[in-house]
């Protein structure tokens, strides 16, 4: 039997003020901090242990996941840093306060835009300071593959290829695998993981902060999970 | 032209005590976090910035690079981890006050220990609680490379293979390299670089938590170095 375990980053200033955040590297709140340790703590008092991480390029995702080696004492763990484990891309929408996006496009359309599994958001222009194609670190990646928003489908659709070419092979050389990542990445992963619809993982949350425990089998198919 | 950068973690809690420390993973003092966040910031300021980072698996050069990280806002930078650019192993040494072995082997031995390049510290036993056989971050190094106790000459041993297989490489393809480490693996490195003798090389000292800097030609022979 195998185990995985997924940790969605602590709170993030953008969480507290209710913006759409996506790929903008927003950092964790006092509170956000607080919640990473605390997953330490659980993880270490659970007994459970890791050979490898993966992260995404984002620092909250990264802080989370320092925070959480900092309470195992495991600051050693190797770890893989992917930008397909990001967050979904919000498009132009990156920065706003969800309650004025809603004033002015209307409830509707953004329960459309944040829980239709194809609902694209608005896209950002190449241009835009908000676009990718200069920073550092996605230096190694095809423009082509840096979005300028995305559907949740998008998402699921780069998130997969990181499961079968890194996290699954790890996992099945017997290697124990935590992933801190983001809402919708770890939703991704979890829609892929147990099979779940596309109308369905809309309603799929995972909290800031509380370890997502799954026992797989040898074939990596779950056979409960649970949280911290 | 290439640029390498050696930073020593900031000063640890047996720095501070003037123990022998070498393998045992002491964390760093609230004075080396500040000499660590001031390397960032020193290094920001200079506005030298890196594609790759390595560390060794010892937790007060892993923090002072996370400082460093910190501040310099690149959490996302890859980093590898390896148990070759550890401190010499100082053998039964560690964890014995400096003056006290002093006092006990006499200040001649003591020297030489510290400072003569084929000198061994009396070894471990291969059951003393302070081997590092039974520890999960060497799961996959050959016992038998596992030291009890190091010459520096030793020390040199292993870490040339890094510069040689992971290092070096990096730096030709482009990469710019950052390495956090340790007062014996850098001084290694040093003497490898500007070819420093056996005699000499005792002389070198690296402070805590300065970055030094090296302008490297094309072959990666260095043209200059500098502390910043």
């Amino acid at each position: 039997m195998h185990q995985l375990v997924l940790i969605r980053h602590g709170e993030s200033q953008w969480n507290l003020e209710n913006r759409f955040t996506g790929w903008v590297d927003v950092d964790l709140t006092e509170l956000g901090r607080r919640q990473a340790r605390e997953a330490g703590r659980k993880l270490k008092l659970a007994g459970l242990g890791f050979d490898v991480a993966f992260t995404s390029v984002l620092k909250r995702a990264i802080r989370t996941w320092w925070l959480v080696q900092d309470e195992m004492d495991l600051l050693w763990l190797p770890t893989e840093i992917d930008w397909r484990l990001n967050e979904r891309h919000y498009g132009a929408l990156a920065g706003l306060n969800k309650a004025e996006t809603a004033a002015i496009h209307g409830d509707e359309q953004v329960l459309r835009w944040r829980r239709g599994y194809d609902e694209l958001p608005p896209a950002l222009t190449r241009d835009d300071p908000r676009a990718s194609f200069a920073d550092p670190r996605y230096a190694q990646v095809p423009p082509a593959q840096i979005p300028l928003t995305e559907s949740l489908r998008n998402t699921v659709q780069r998130v997969v290829p990181v499961w079968a070419q890194r996290i699954a092979p790890a996992i099945r050389s017997g290697q124990r695998v935590v992933i801190s990542a983001h809402n919708n990445s770890l939703r991704a992963l979890v829609k892929h993981l147990d099979g779940i619809s596309d109308a369905d993982i809309m309603a799929v949350d995972i909290p800031n902060g509380v370890p997502l425990v799954y026992d797989l089998d040898e074939g990596l198919q779950p056979l409960r999970h649970y949280y911290l």
